[in-house]
Protein backbone atom coordinates (compact mmCIF):
# COMPACT_ATOMS: atom_id res chain seq x y z
CA UNK A 1 0.00 0.00 0.00
CA UNK A 2 0.81 3.71 -0.46
CA UNK A 3 0.35 5.31 2.99
CA UNK A 4 3.16 7.74 4.03
CA UNK A 5 5.60 8.51 6.69
CA UNK A 6 4.60 11.70 7.71
CA UNK A 7 8.00 14.11 8.75
CA UNK A 8 7.21 17.65 10.67
CA UNK A 9 9.39 20.63 10.33
CA UNK A 10 9.70 22.78 13.04
CA UNK A 11 12.59 25.38 12.64
CA UNK A 12 16.03 23.67 11.63
CA UNK A 13 14.49 20.37 12.84
CA UNK A 14 13.00 17.73 11.07
CA UNK A 15 11.17 14.50 12.89
CA UNK A 16 9.24 11.12 12.46
CA UNK A 17 5.24 12.35 13.37
CA UNK A 18 2.47 10.38 11.80
CA UNK A 19 3.00 7.15 10.34
CA UNK A 20 1.04 4.94 8.12
CA UNK A 21 -1.20 8.28 6.84
CA UNK A 22 -3.56 7.28 3.93
CA UNK A 23 -5.24 11.04 3.79
CA UNK A 24 -4.85 15.10 4.17
CA UNK A 25 -6.87 17.36 4.39
CA UNK A 26 -5.26 21.20 4.18
CA UNK A 27 -7.21 23.88 5.50
CA UNK A 28 -6.76 27.59 6.12
CA UNK A 29 -5.67 26.77 9.71
CA UNK A 30 -4.00 23.85 9.22
CA UNK A 31 -4.04 20.03 8.87
CA UNK A 32 -6.73 17.23 9.08
CA UNK A 33 -4.27 13.95 8.91
CA UNK A 34 -6.05 10.26 8.82
CA UNK A 35 -4.14 7.20 8.76
CA UNK A 36 -5.11 3.49 7.16
CA UNK A 37 -6.52 2.68 10.67
CA UNK A 38 -9.14 6.03 10.94
CA UNK A 39 -6.96 7.55 13.42
CA UNK A 40 -6.79 11.26 12.88
CA UNK A 41 -4.10 13.81 13.96
CA UNK A 42 -5.02 17.68 13.64
CA UNK A 43 -2.12 20.24 13.43
CA UNK A 44 -1.22 24.15 12.94
CA UNK A 45 1.20 23.14 9.59
CA UNK A 46 1.15 23.36 6.22
CA UNK A 47 2.31 20.57 3.24
CA UNK A 48 5.64 20.84 2.63
CA UNK A 49 6.99 18.15 0.59
CA UNK A 50 5.66 15.23 -0.93
CA UNK A 51 7.86 12.02 -2.06
CA UNK A 52 5.65 9.72 -3.06
CA UNK A 53 7.70 6.69 -4.50
CA UNK A 54 9.86 6.92 -1.06
CA UNK A 55 6.85 7.09 0.84
CA UNK A 56 7.29 10.49 2.43
CA UNK A 57 5.71 13.82 3.47
CA UNK A 58 7.60 16.89 5.31
CA UNK A 59 5.00 18.99 6.70
CA UNK A 60 6.24 22.34 8.78
CA UNK A 61 4.54 23.64 11.85
CA UNK A 62 2.59 27.12 11.27
CA UNK A 63 4.07 29.67 13.19
CA UNK B 1 5.26 1.91 -7.31
CA UNK B 2 3.48 4.89 -5.31
CA UNK B 3 3.64 7.75 -7.43
CA UNK B 4 0.01 9.57 -7.86
CA UNK B 5 -2.27 11.11 -10.23
CA UNK B 6 -2.60 14.70 -9.55
CA UNK B 7 -5.44 16.45 -9.96
CA UNK B 8 -6.66 20.12 -10.49
CA UNK B 9 -9.25 22.02 -9.04
CA UNK B 10 -10.37 25.40 -10.53
CA UNK B 11 -13.40 26.77 -8.94
CA UNK B 12 -16.02 24.02 -9.24
CA UNK B 13 -14.06 22.43 -12.06
CA UNK B 14 -11.96 18.95 -10.87
CA UNK B 15 -9.45 18.01 -14.11
CA UNK B 16 -6.70 15.56 -14.21
CA UNK B 17 -3.61 17.33 -14.26
CA UNK B 18 -0.20 15.35 -14.03
CA UNK B 19 0.77 11.49 -14.01
CA UNK B 20 2.89 9.26 -12.20
CA UNK B 21 4.14 12.24 -10.21
CA UNK B 22 6.71 11.39 -7.78
CA UNK B 23 7.47 14.42 -6.00
CA UNK B 24 6.11 18.09 -4.65
CA UNK B 25 7.70 20.71 -3.08
CA UNK B 26 5.27 23.94 -2.09
CA UNK B 27 6.84 27.38 -2.28
CA UNK B 28 5.29 30.79 -1.33
CA UNK B 29 4.18 31.16 -5.17
CA UNK B 30 3.50 27.64 -5.71
CA UNK B 31 4.03 24.40 -6.76
CA UNK B 32 6.86 22.47 -8.59
CA UNK B 33 5.76 18.59 -9.72
CA UNK B 34 7.77 16.26 -10.97
CA UNK B 35 6.68 12.75 -12.27
CA UNK B 36 8.31 9.06 -12.09
CA UNK B 37 10.25 10.52 -15.57
CA UNK B 38 11.79 13.72 -14.02
CA UNK B 39 9.34 15.95 -16.21
CA UNK B 40 8.84 18.66 -14.36
CA UNK B 41 5.35 21.06 -14.15
CA UNK B 42 5.53 24.60 -12.15
CA UNK B 43 2.24 25.70 -11.37
CA UNK B 44 0.46 28.17 -9.50
CA UNK B 45 -1.29 26.51 -6.97
CA UNK B 46 -1.80 25.07 -3.39
CA UNK B 47 -1.84 21.37 -2.13
CA UNK B 48 -5.17 20.77 -0.89
CA UNK B 49 -5.92 17.07 -0.73
CA UNK B 50 -3.74 13.68 -0.24
CA UNK B 51 -5.41 10.17 -0.69
CA UNK B 52 -2.38 8.42 -0.68
CA UNK B 53 -3.70 4.87 -1.02
CA UNK B 54 -5.80 5.91 -3.33
CA UNK B 55 -3.11 7.05 -5.72
CA UNK B 56 -4.22 10.50 -5.55
CA UNK B 57 -3.61 14.20 -5.21
CA UNK B 58 -6.01 17.48 -5.36
CA UNK B 59 -4.28 20.46 -5.75
CA UNK B 60 -6.35 24.07 -6.01
CA UNK B 61 -5.14 27.12 -8.08
CA UNK B 62 -4.39 29.96 -6.93
CA UNK B 63 -6.31 32.88 -7.41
Amino acid sequence: MCEAMVYLKDGDKVEPYFENVDKIFAQEEGLILEDIFGEKKIIKARLKELHLVDHKVIIERMK
